[in-house]
């Protein structure tokens, strides 16, 4: 495998642990992030805050820190994305969305609030982009054609509010080593972006399967 | 104006003091998502720093929190996007990019850590869309034709690793209410993403300009 995409040998029990340490500490990381920019609270209360969350911040830093998260994997392909800014668990900047895959493509429920805020109460139009990007990716290897992003097209039907949200994306078609994704996130009052994208599983990867080997659907996730 | 952009009577040294009030607590939190990502501490170090970051969030909210910061403007047509998912200054989502226009259009210098990864070490394709979004959102309304993004291309050249990055956008045609902007983001290696937006000045801002109204260059950041 190329550099950066980790194997090792973490046990399901031991994943099932992390899961429950770290997914409950990063969700009150994001509530402190919505808290910040809405709060109300007297300037002593926002540097009281500042100076706890500072401390809180060496603590963590203390033992050293790695590099950032990347991809890991076990031997059996099961693989954690848990830095990954759309999807990650350890990631306080993603919502984080779950993404489930079934017979059409995959879809994802999600909630998008303050922190994703572009024009006032809609969500920002590149926030848009990235859950489309990500979806239109896990689209692509879900339905074993992983790539990355060789072009992205959006088109902005009308305002996305802040709030509950869905997304659901699809392969549309295939072409050696290109695979086209589609996409459409919805609110309320229905679909609000669409997206086109076209994945290119890299050469490496390509030289890999040339060989026998076999890239894990989820590897580009 | 429309409901969400807020007009209030702010004094300039008002907002230097909530400036240096929110910009450093905002920065301190950003420090906590990356160390959240990366750090190595115990399991009992976690959740001791779960405990605490959950009793400051529950005192910033204990006063009362508004809803999403929105777009608050002076009677100057000074604006605060502080909620925005890019440029927002208590946003600890947003990196912050800071963007500055010049005779071309408008360039940033900014940097993008753990928080913002998709494929190992390297930046999330969404969070470059996101990037680019805003950067040619702001090159438009720094040209004087403000709007909302309607359609938004992205051609994928090469990876962008983690680390220190720029990103410049101008407009490239105007046609009636319509405005083309292009961008490029790049990395140490040279341009790693392009992106072409088309921005459209929404009908009660023509409607408005048509009374002889001026909205503001800034009023769609």
């Amino acid at each position: 495998m190329t550099a950066g995409y980790q194997i090792d040998d973490a046990s399901l029990d031991q994943l099932d642990a992390e899961r429950a340490l770290y997914g409950p500490f990063t969700q009150a990381i994001r509530e402190l992030v919505d808290a910040a920019i809405r709060t109300t609270a007297s300037e002593d209360d926002v540097r009281r805050a500042q100076a706890e969350v500072e401390a809180v911040t060496e603590r963590l830093r203390a033992p050293g820190l790695t590099g950032p998260y990347g991809v890991r994997f076990r031997q059996d392909g099961h693989s954690r994305a848990w830095g990954n800014a759309v999807v990650g668990l350890r990631n306080a900047v993603a919502p984080p969305l779950v993404i489930t895959a079934d017979e059409r493509g995959v879809h994802s429920e999600f909630h998008l609030g303050a922190a994703y805020e572009g024009p006032p109460g809609s969500v920002h139009g590149g926030v848009l982009s990235l859950v489309l990007d990500q979806m239109l990716g896990q689209a692509a290897g879900a339905g074993g054609r992983p790539g990355m992003t060789a072009t992205l097209t959006l088109t902005y039907r009308r305002r996305t509010p802040l709030g509950d949200l869905s997304c659901r994306a699809w392969i549309e078609r295939v072409e050696d080593h290109k695979t086209w994704a589609r996409g459409e996130l919805s609110g309320p009052e229905g679909v609000t972006v669409e997206a086109e994208g076209l994945f290119i599983l890299p050469r490496w990867a390509r030289e890999r399967l040339g060989e026998g080997g076999e890239p894990s659907p989820r590897f580009f996730e």
